[in-house]
């Protein structure tokens, strides 16, 4: 196996490892072998980092003694900022530490045990601060089918094989998933005949996403090389890129999309660490032949062989009339046109700033088929072709009350299955509108 | 005068009044009728907030018992955020304070005077963190003639009158006026025959805008009405937003510019406060016939009267070879086409939150006539009519070693002129790239 790029496997990564936390053992996402990071409290008390394990989160922050100094107080923090800045070498060491004092032949969990708390009893957070956000747009199948709807003939831009395209998002609206999204009213144009009218958007979508997380930024002016690309990347995240679609299509141009995106995005609380992902590295996706090859900046054969990430992704969706949610779509990260690594290398290469904590989002990830897309502007062929649900009600757009629910998880023959939890948002009706503002003018 | 709104007059705006620091009697930009606040630190001590007073700098951090203790504690932070978070009232009272403390008639200035810093002993800083930078395109002229360039028909989008079209920007990269701007290196299609190349922007462009700082924010979900907008904003600065006309021609769409904007933007380090702009609050431009009525949610009949801003802006270059900077444009706020009030108010609409800190960019301020423009892009047509210089050289885009300057200042019959002083930046050559990337693929 070749496990030199871009992290090592090591013990941490034994799919023969059990913890004596017995609900880890099995567990579909969180066994001891994935070991992702939250923050997290309980009732009144302080924010602070626990790693998901089984059903419960242990509250590293609780154990004395057991990591360095730098790194204990890094866990005492209200977000992971400063434990990501510490660096991969100490990420590394607290993952090995982490494993040996959860594993079933460690000879004192008693120590520990105390500090486990289910997750049923804890108020998740924001993981992290986000400095900048940026959303990119590298799911190809999504960019294809959504330009197929606005230019049939010519579906994806020029551009688009060459740069990763990408825009800043909104960071201030990033929220943990579980935060309930209100629908967002704007300027909308039913009728083009028409002015555009101000109301609640009659066609609000989500966006099935990765985050993936930055950890060390470099200076202005100082590009970070695709090659030292991994050295500032944490860890991944699901992310919900709510889209308000009517007010997006009125909007955008010539600027992009705006209030259309800003009014909520929800990512899951529990980021999964590169080191956890690394059995999971894939290679990159595999250009069809026409395609041009990437410039140089954007080219790194180990990058190209192993930069990829296999994480499995499914949509669920429950309406109120229904009594859990149902998939509605599945999807893969190998359709990301372009590895984090290349996200990152041209976030950089004009000299632009990251700083620990910056976000990247995927773009939305659907695969080559219908059934396989990431968002129900897709899905419906842009409201098109309402999506039938086996509690007999069907959507083109969503409706108030509707939860999505984003999964993901990896699994390879060989490693345990690891995952990330939940990423979901339930909708409330728009605010209130004054009357005198939803007449048409 | 009609003075109700947005901001009282009051006695700090009295025209007589003259300080004990002499240098302000007549200073185009800081005299006592001013009073704008930065950062600033003194060798190697810590950043503090400063208020500028002719040639000099006040350090009220340093000043015991003449403020409230959260004043003081607020003066004391390395950024303005905190003092920003305590909201219009307390800034009022404090604007009150400073004026009488270095009035001429102040009793004991002696008090005071060791605290004074010459502007030219001290290192001016970044004066807020941040938060979330948006751009706005509210120049109208702007718009038009760039439009022009790409579709001479029909160069406004229809959304434009409608819509305050914004998009998000990178705070990272927000730097304070005199900070070196290194040339971007991008993606670039110098013939649409070929492939794309990776090379140093040829295109390098300024554009003259405003900064809007916002005080303090709403929730998630809670818009702010445009009658309450101006309790949100503090001040105002010059906002420089470079601009890599090539990389940003290739990158755009469908997703709006990202690295062609995102190396850096530059900000004058003085926050002219809205209490001190009150006499210099103008009627919002004034729609031609046939313009539609913005819609009610934009609509307020005292920001129509009074909610645009009456500055003069200037841009200055000073190429290698002069020994001054040459003024090459001028332009006026009035000629946006939506008041800062209108901006805070549509991006609020969805339920986006604003935080403290946040920068709402006013787009590029042009005028309606050629030499007016705020851009190279708009004075040249594009790159295609040279700017003759009195050096004898010209200029379509920028040149390494090139400063750009810009200037604002208001004026008024029966009022003292007060200014922005500067907000520059020179242009350094490009990161050196490896000469395997420069090879046309």
């Amino acid at each position: 196996m070749t496990n030199f790029y871009p992290l090592p496997l090591n013990e941490t990564h034994d799919p023969d490892l059990k913890s004596w936390v017995e609900s880890a053992n099995g567990h579909p996402d969180f066994p001891i072998q994935n070991l992702p990071y939250g923050i997290f409290s309980v009732g009144r008390e302080a924010r602070r980092v626990g790693v998901a394990i089984g059903d419960y989160v242990l509250d590293v922050s609780a154990l004395d003694g057991v990591f360095a100094p730098e790194v204990q107080d890094a866990f005492m923090q209200p977000t992971l900022n400063r434990f990501m800045g510490l660096g991969r070498a100490c990420w590394q060491d607290t993952r090995l530490r982490l494993s040996e004092l959860l594993r079933d032949d460690f000879p004192s969990p008693f120590e520990s045990s105390p500090h486990l708390h289910h997750q049923s009893d804890v108020q998740m957070h924001l993981p992290f601060q986000v400095g900048d956000y940026t959303d990119f747009y590298a799911g190809i199948h999504h960019a294809t089918r959504v330009g197929s709807l606005f230019r049939p003939d010519n579906p994806l831009m020029p551009n688009y094989k060459h740069v990763p395209i990408g825009y800043h998002g909104r960071s201030s609206s990033i929220v943990v998933s579980g935060t309930p999204i209100t629908r967002p009213a704007g300027q909308i144009l039913p009728d083009p005949a028409q002015p555009p009218i101000f109301a609640p958007s009659r066609r609000l979508d989500y966006e099935l996403e990765l985050g993936f997380v930055v950890s060390g930024g470099n200076d202005l002016g100082e590009p970070i090389s695709i090659e030292q690309a991994r050295e500032h990347l944490f860890g991944v995240v699901l992310l919900n890129d709510w889209s308000a679609r009517d007010i997006q299509a009125w909007e955008y141009q010539p600027l992009g999309p705006f209030l259309s995106k800003n009014f909520a995005t929800s990512i899951s609380p529990w980021v999964v660490t590169f080191e956890a992902l690394a059995p999971f590295r894939t290679a990159a996706f595999v250009r069809p032949p026409g395609d041009p090859s990437p410039l140089l900046y954007l080219q790194d054969e180990r990058d190209r062989m192993l930069g990829g990430l296999d994480i499995h992704l499914t949509v669920s969706l429950q309406t109120q009339s229904m009594t859990e949610p149902q998939q509605i779509s599945q999807s893969s990260a190998t359709d990301l046109y372009w590895t984090p690594a290349q996200l990152l290398a041209h976030h950089t290469c004009g000299g632009c700033n990251l700083r620990p904590g910056d976000l990247l989002g995927s773009g939305t990830i659907s695969g080559a088929a219908q059934q396989n897309a990431g968002c129900l502007l897709e899905i419906t062929m842009g409201g098109k072709d309402p999506l039938p649900l086996a509690s007999g009600e069907t959507r083109c757009f969503l409706e108030d009350g509707d939860q999505v629910v984003l999964q993901g998880w990896c699994e390879k023959e060989g490693f345990a299955r690891i995952g990330f939890g939940n990423c979901s948002g339930q909708v409330l009706p728009a605010r209130q509108i004054e009357a005198a503002q939803t007449v048409e003018q």
